[in-house]
């Protein structure tokens, strides 16, 4: 069976990452990437399908042994994305997205150099500032801190394959979308993979 | 301003190109390349749109500079794809589509290595026989011969970045299309370009 292609999406804060995400998983066959985290469910979340709510000490183990391309604390509770999951479905031959930050991103070049990269960036520097400011940034000192931090996750694009501008939400997830649908066409690097595929035409002539 | 983008297009006689290509044509903001012929022009084919219409002694020159990517010899007038005519285009911003065969795709490589290689492929055996059938082979030895220069086509296809089967009209034309769309939010091997981008988010900060 065909291995899954793994898309990985980055983008500065507030550029809209999400709405593309989810538009790509609503039409596109896409698996989102579920995280662990030691936080206790909130009422509807469902184990395996939300996140994978696990204990602290399962949570150290497998930090422990590299097996999140990237982990965070928010307010004493662990949240990581586990590379050992998101494996398993693309070994089930799913396509999986994975909404994840430039230094995560790089992690994933080590454990899975197929991966698709792509960068999603706002129209303009102007933009990006009105999106942060609109997400509620209360200080001018903090707004400096969001800025910064966005334009340093913006000076990894030339790590990604793809740079999808979001002006207009339709027209880039249209983009994504072609992206995916492109990737999904593409012709193998695995030559053995490419003559089995020639073969079926020569069978018997 | 940047350059357009040289998309190729090639695959076995029957497999329904030339109707993709159109689709492509129509919607998808593409020039078709113009090729030179030295047969005379029909009633309603306008010099420059359909074909450059040219003397044999212009034909002769330019292939002996090396100036088609391919030509070829029917009913003794002579065709070409010229060079300099896609290098024009392109450098005036626009993406252009190229429909030609394995052989001339291996040219475009040489003189452009940005080129980005389509192959169609028939969705079947069986079904690329029952398609060149239709298209009229009266013996069974010209349906061989037909056969095995399509079979030696998709032997290339290793040569090619992208594949689009085509069974349906309507979803390989939308497959490839899909493909163009992609290419044109491709981030850019020329860290220059890049970096261009990237100093526009961080002017100012």
């Amino acid at each position: 069976m065909e291995k899954g292609r793994l898309f990985v999406v980055s983008g500065p804060s507030g550029v809209g990452k999400g709405a593309i995400c989810h538009r790509l998983i609503k039409d596109r066959d896409l698996r989102f990437s579920v995280s662990m985290t030691t936080r206790k469910p909130r009422e509807g979340e469902k184990h395996g399908e939300d996140y994978y709510f696990i204990s602290h000490e399962e949570f150290q183990e497998i930090r422990n042994a590299n097996g999140f391309l990237e982990h965070a604390e928010v307010y004493g509770n662990f949240y990581g994305t586990p590379c050992l999951e998101i494996q398993k479905t693309l070994s089930s031959g799913k396509d999986v997205l994975l909404d994840i930050d430039t230094q995560g991103a790089l992690n994933v070049k080590k454990f899975c150099s197929e991966a698709i990269f792509i960068f999603i960036l706002p129209p303009s520097k102007e933009e990006l500032k009105r999106r942060i400011k609109a997400r509620g940034t209360e200080t001018e000192e903090s707004l400096k801190t969001r800025l910064s931090a966005a334009i340093n996750e913006i000076s990894f694009l030339g790590n990604y394959d793809y740079c999808v501008v979001n002006d207009d939400l339709d027209i880039a997830a249209a983009q994504a979308g072609a992206i995916i649908e492109a990737e999904r066409v593409r012709v193998s690097d695995d030559a053995e993979e490419v003559n089995a595929i020639i073969e079926k035409y020569k069978e018997g002539m």
